[in-house]
């Protein structure tokens, strides 16, 4: 074994981003230097490629891979703007720099010599290329420096480091901490923490809510939330927070198939970013609610429950098919919603109460074990 | 002068908002005891009643009102959800919480007796009958303790209470402080403050480079962002930072007419809710950028130059119109745009260097005084 297959094997020697990028510089300046056709690999990132791996319950890609050539005619090009993306990224890398994918677009994009013909014209060609060389060189965007929209705000029993400030999130009032698009270990790291679990909500208002009422503060948790579904920098740091920590996770979604939808993602990952499930999914996340069974079990009216409309309908009959949805329970959750045709917004248990959402019915869930998983 | 009248005009002892709930209750009560058909005014929110004041550069609310009777077949639905929400509001400040439109809705929602009549069907409903009290009342709805859906972040040279914890926001890290919905004194006071002037710019992405490379702190200033068009917290924090701490606003957007619509909503007001404008309108906020002159000045690559579309050219055309950019200097950025025939991200900037936005682009703008009004 070479010295560096040896680094790259081991978790804490492994190369960095910016090795890596040098490294796939290097590996095709020498194919050229040999009169070879220059390549590189990519794994394919098409359904066909995606399996549920039912023991780590996880979204995973397979390890179908393709060649791209530069010397072909219906790949040149994209190896063009996979190496400019690549150069850009190394140079943030040395500049210590962070970018956005809208950015990164511009930065890369000039026109070709004399020609009408740009390097890109479209931001879709270089988020594909991005998405290339994340899988390419297995390493998250947020390591190549580059970052999505930020969403979702973060409040609770912990204190964090940000970029070498430190915060105490027991201490952020009404607003809480805005929740970066990048929360790699290089710049947030976990201080002193007191929380006994993570509350995951789908919606800032029931968040803001619960931060009114400290509900975070008489129960011992961290209170995050992340504007529907939830953006790669809130799913990475609920990943981080759980694994790093070792705490529970529960997520609490609207009762729709959106909402079951938000909490499977978090959960075990979706199609589109399955290459990053294993850096990503919080495998033992639990789903609080609401469940399709809380209108009997909480006497809610049938006043604040909603008519499933055709899309619900066909989106909750796709979810059922889906292998990471079989267990009983689910299917009978979501048998329920079907049969009773009505879904259930977190807003409507404020019909029994504005604070009733943290004083009763969390709680009382956490308490009777009354979870999905 | 009654001494009643004598409260209400006085801006220091005003009624706050749950005494003059309360008033409202009482003063139908005396109606209905001398046996007349009860109403209460509001303020007629049509385009009709809406006018652009010169002098003070906002768009205003006029004078014209409309009596809302009970005994009245077309009003009476309207009356009784009126008053629904108006005793969900003092609800709300009795018990020193807050909630959101949507909560809202779903507190004041059930079935009237036997019938299948509901209170309210659809959200819509109780949001027009809180805008109809925030009128009425001369109250905006975040002293009614209702919040928005929050958007922005915050950091720079100052520090902050929000709801009694103490926020440096020289030490958020990349994160940053969340904007909250409601912003009002009572909640957010400010404390050291050592920014010289506040800048607020549309997009997120722009806002994390500038944070990255401290643009704050070199310069002494507050960043603020709202997430392309401000949200009502991130506008009302800005007019009581620039009104209270008597601070400069620079704004920066993409050029574009959505950009310049931003720009204008955050200094004038808007139409839909001209009856806030003096509660919100930053009336001396300055646009910095991005400026249809800055390509030749700048020598911005023609490659980062996007063409407009129809959208863009009828906004436009409908932008030449308003009363609020007739100024010449507006006029002249419009029509440049409109001959171009090209728009600009703020993003587009990049292709200069990443930090050449900070580094060059907006001191150079702020010292050479390069602003529209």
């Amino acid at each position: 074994m070479s010295k560096k297959t040896k680094v790259k094997n081991s978790q804490k020697n492994r190369l960095s981003a910016e090795q890596k990028l040098a490294h796939l510089g290097k590996m095709l300046t020498a194919q050229i230097e040999k009169k070879n056709n220059p390549f590189f690999e990519v794994a394919i990132r098409a359904l066909s490629n995606v399996t549920f791996n039912k023991e780590k319950s996880l979204i995973e890609l397979g390890s179908e891979k393709q060649k791209r050539y530069f010397f072909n005619v219906g790949m040149a090009k994209k190896f063009m703007q996979t190496l400019l993306v690549g150069e850009a990224c190394l140079m943030l890398q040395k500049e210590k720099k962070t970018t956005s994918l809208r950015d990164l677009y511009y930065i890369i994009k000039h026109t070709l010599g004399d020609s009408d013909e740009n390097t890109v014209d479209e931001q879709e060609e270089s988020d594909e290329c991005i998405e290339d060389l994340e899988v390419g060189l297995d390493e998250l965007r947020e390591n190549l420096n580059l970052f999505a929209s930020n969403r979702g705000s973060m409040v609770g029993e912990i204190t964090i480091e940000d970029a070498g400030d430190t915060i105490d999130l027991r201490r952020l009032g009404t607003g809480g901490w805005s929740i970066p698009s990048i929360v790699e270990s290089s710049l947030i790291k976990f201080k002193k923490v007191s929380a006994k679990y993570i509350l995951m909500v789908e919606k800032d208002a029931i968040w803001r809510r619960l931060n009114e009422d400290k509900y975070w503060r008489q129960h011992k948790c961290i209170l995050m939330h992340g504007q529907g579904m939830a953006p790669r920098g809130v799913r990475r740091l609920l990943y981080r927070l759980a694994n790093e920590l070792r705490l529970p996770v529960y997520i609490l979604t609207d009762n729709d198939p959106w909402g079951f939808y938000i909490y499977s993602v978090i959960k075990q990952g979706s199609i589109n970013l399955a290459y990053e499930s294993m850096r990503m999914a919080v495998t033992h996340a639990r789903f609080l609610g609401l469940s399709s069974h809380d209108p009997g079990k909480f006497k809610l009216s049938s006043n604040v429950m909603i008519k499933l409309n055709q899309q619900d309908i066909s989106r909750a009959k796709q979810i059922l098919q889906y292998p990471w949805f079989q267990k009983k329970k689910w299917q009978e959750e979501l048998r329920v919603m079907l049969k009773n045709n009505v879904k259930l917004e977190l807003e409507a248990l404020s019909s029994k109460g504005i604070s009733f959402i943290g004083e009763d019915y969390i709680p009382k869930k956490i308490r009777d074990k009354e979870w999905l998983e």
